[in-house]
């Protein structure tokens, strides 16, 4: 069976049309070039509306089976912003980790990383990474926290996911 | 109209006057050696009481129309240090990348940064952030953060604030 | 009176007897070449149940009149793994800078240390750390940290620890 990812694209304005959602797109090619195991996406592109977020989360995660999701948009201090409170609110656990090292990360490029709320958490058997709206700061948050997500995956029961070396150093603690 | 910043000192000594406030001083100094456009400060001096920092907190933001609030004091691990709480307790959302990127300057100084639990967020149109208490450290974290500040009050719809770029470089993504 | 160090070892399979509590120990050492003050530990070792987590904190704060708790395992993002939410509940303030530094530190060894939750906080007079599982990592994060935790613990009403500087660079704000 299929590894199936979850990318979901929380954009008003994409959603409404007023302009073309190359977010989406742009985590699909990052992923296509880390992955070595056959996977499908299963793409989301909706606004900025918290009970709808957390609704499409849900069902990627408990229906869709969903062993990753990845979330662009909504991260930042604007009124419609609220990307991190869908996800902390049906995550059961949150890892802080991944949103300090993708400021961190960030940081290095831009002072205005600082501004971005981005999480991570689990779901059942799902982890779910919120990553910011720019094509070019997705690229860079992606591979600074994917070499511990297969890992992360197998803690939480998930399919083991095989990665290109050459695009990706994954880390398994105790693997050879 | 002038742009309008809240200045909270939170402090049991100063406020019963054991010793002088020389944080909120400190904090003057550095935005008027920042800030190009026309300001004033509102100022307050406040004991470690929650309720009552919430309370001012509020009214800054609310009916004082302040755009950015910025506290010194009660961020430590002591009984009576419930900035972060208070701070918390009020805010629409949370922007942790602040308090990790102050930390994180602080421990180059000295090792109990770690110790400090300042944190900032959005209270409608208003941005909060905590500061520490002494001086030198205030200094040293309005420099680290203060370059993602008028960014985030353009997003959350406050008035757009002109910095002195040989004391402080301003980021705005997209603009030049 | 001897200064009282509680020493968690939370696993469910070391609590079995299905392996030997190593970590427990390897906390033990550190801290025997850290501390110059006389002190006695207070070991626990339990499985990974929340409310059995969060009595056994209670009991060495309250009872056992610990002035510090240091836990180790239980932080990762398996479904068993609750240390840092049995933590946080019991907490009255919670210190982020803690996980933020431990996790900082063991991201130079291994990409997978934004998979750990680990928290601070504190209870009453007591000073709660979560560290990792493994020894080498244990030693790592208390390197880290351990500079900053006399003073907190001077902050929230504990006894002096006096530290021996060939292992550990205590810093006292204000302290010569």
């Amino acid at each position: 069976m299929k590894i199936r990812i979850g990318i979901v694209t929380i954009s008003d304005r994409a959603s409404e049309g007023i302009y073309d959602d190359r977010s989406g797109p742009a985590i699909r090619e990052v992923l296509s070039e880390y992955l070595l195991s056959e996977w499908e996406p299963v793409a989301r592109l909706i606004p900025d509306d918290r009970a709808l977020i957390e609704d499409t989360l849900c069902t990627l995660a408990d229906e869709e089976r969903c062993s990753l999701i990845v979330t662009t948009g909504g991260t930042g201090p604007a009124l419609r912003d609220v990307t991190p409170e869908a996800t902390a609110a049906v995550c059961d656990k949150l890892l802080p980790g991944f949103g300090e090292l993708m400021r961190t990360i960030s940081l290095q490029y831009v002072p205005t990383a600082i501004l971005s709320r981005q999480t991570a958490g689990i779901r059942g058997r799902c982890l779910l990474i919120n990553l910011p709206g720019k094509p070019r700061a997705i690229r860079q948050c992606l591979d600074a926290v994917f070499p511990a997500v297969p890992y992360c995956i197998d803690l939480i029961g998930g399919p083991a996911l095989e990665c290109n070396a050459e695009h990706v150093k994954v880390f398994r603690p105790g693997a050879g």
